[in-house]
């Protein structure tokens, strides 16, 4: 099977999978029959390129301004809902920039692409937070797929794996650190490291923004514990459903403070059934330190699944980064040819 | 789909398995349209069992003897070979109970199912440890499924995990906790109980055997570890090829004693590629109390697999049991249906 691919965003993550694409060409013609293209790229600053000769962009052009772009090799377009419906793709890979809560404009964007007959994989939290029932709907009536597994620790396997290897599960709850900001900046401060030089540490890192608040007081976790509650257990729960008690950098500090020998802080996200619906939290809790979860360190992430089948499964992420961010969009692109995976 | 299924080996995990497919028949069929009869039961002290009329044993006939079968419903037969040709089914799950080291008789089993036509899925790490090349070519040749999920912690996904949700991945060697008799042993001693408490208190729970050696001994963690290599590094190691290192009851009692202050002991099976072959350890370490592995206590299991893709992925099972095992049954069984998932 032959894949032509759209990529909104072009970022690290947008470059790490180009990278991991090219890399893993071989593997993924002899394992899964399966070959890529690039057939454009857009982005908010640069606009849409479209490959016009030949079938595909290289990997170089892929990183290329406008105007560096050799003559007739692409189309621009300004515009990127233009950019979805003009450009040969099978597949949409959508890693634009978003606002995590109200999940725009990647929301519009996953459903132009659906509308236009595109698989669509994204690592964007707010669509999937936010329009899940609408957006599996749209895509189920097409029938094509819509999978992000990068949304939830990256390329650690989440979704696939309820879905692939714990068939005929019921999952009744989930508990997990899954913001590495806030995990970073708690483990600077555990080695005597202060709020603020934490945070640096974490800005140098690249895994900070330069405004940390949304991860610090708990918004990126409660959009992936809305994630993990609508997905997982099929329960409506928007980010700000999720209840967000002691967060923030100031209830960091106070705590780290005030902890008793032998224990440390860490921002944990839970979710349980309550009935039809979930009810979700994320907050900060002091854990002994021979605790499993006082082991997640630094950019680490860990979730715990409760399921009726095999009691507790726990899945650790050791160091991450934009590759395996990018190896969660690869493995959801192989699920869609390799499983007809379908929503 | 319907499939018959025919089960050989007929204790806590068959019972726990014929009761789990009972309490997951609705799921089974609407999610993934599968309907499950089991045709027969052998075991070697009453032999095989072929339902005659119908098409399938109840859930209570799987238990009696053959004298409390009603007359006619069944066709007994004493040898297990001769069961396995005779048996209408379509899948044979392979849980009789055998020598780990040298796999048999179920390898013999395995080879009868494969050559008579159908699927294979087994818990027993033997026949995999010791002849996964020629049993995958057998069930390659005849397009038939052969999976072995439970063989190493359970039902927990670890070969389901690395082709499913790892794919395009090269890995490049593992590290766990994989023998539940030590763990429980280590813990109780932990908590300040002799090596023969911990023995008896192992017992009791039903996890150790009369003779413990076999686990204490590095031999079931040898086993696994041989299994982990051949089949997700493609290395052919053999349990006997497993480097035992600082093992057996005498080795706990003289490492515990001389812990320094913070320290556990942890029984650790590790695995790395050498060339086109891997080298693979079971010994006794030493480990920090803050150590991720350090908080594996009891029956809890952790491996961590190295990977070109994720980094480190690490997966954790909690409490485990026969249940949990015939999960690992349940699970590749949906896969071979879902996935016609194929060695």
């Amino acid at each position: 099977m032959h894949l032509r691919i759209a990529i909104i965003g072009f970022g690290n993550v947008g470059r790490a999978f180009a990278g991991l694409l090219q890399e893993k060409a071989g593997e993924l013609s002899s394992r899964y029959n399966l070959t890529c293209a690039i057939t454009g790229v857009a982005t908010r600053r640069r606009g849409g390129f479209i490959a016009t000769e030949g079938e595909a962009l290289t990997l170089e052009q892929t990183g290329l301004p406008a105007e560096g772009m050799p003559p007739g090799a692409v189309l621009h377009v300004q515009d990127t809902l233009t950019f979805l419906r003009a450009c040969p793709a099978d597949v949409v890979i959508e890693i634009s920039t978003l606002s995590p809560l109200d999940g725009q404009p990647a929301t519009r964007y996953i459903q132009a692409a659906l509308e236009s007959g595109r698989h669509v994989v994204t690592a964007n939290k707010g669509p999937i937070a936010n329009f899940y029932p609408q957006l599996r709907a749209l895509a189920r009536e097409r029938a094509l797929a819509l999978r992000f597994e990068s949304t939830v620790m990256d390329g650690t396997p989440i979704f696939n794996l309820a879905e692939f290897c714990l068939p005929a599960s019921r999952i009744s709850g989930f508990r997990g650190i899954v913001n590495s900001t806030t995990n970073v900046v708690l483990t600077a401060m555990e080695d005597s490291l202060s709020l603020e030089e934490g945070i640096a540490h974490a800005q140098q890192l690249g895994v900070a923004e330069a405004d940390p608040s949304n991860d610090l007081d708990g918004w990126d976790a409660s959009a992936k514990a809305s994630v993990l509650a609508t997905v997982l257990m099929e329960a409506g729960v928007t980010p700000a459903q999720v209840e967000r008690r002691e967060v923030g950098a100031e209830a960091m500090r106070r705590l780290q403070a005030a902890l008793p020998p032998g224990h440390v802080l860490r921002q944990v996200a839970e979710g349980r059934r309550a009935g039809a619906s979930a009810h979700c939290t994320v907050q900060l809790e002091t854990l002994p330190a021979s605790h499993l979860f006082a082991q997640i360190r630094g950019t680490h992430s860990i979730l715990t699944l409760h399921t009726d089948t095999m009691n507790d499964v726990t899945i650790i992420e050791g160091e991450s980064g934009p590759r395996q961010t990018a190896f969660g969009l690869l493995s959801d692109l192989i699920a869609v040819v390799r499983f007809r995976a379908l929503p």
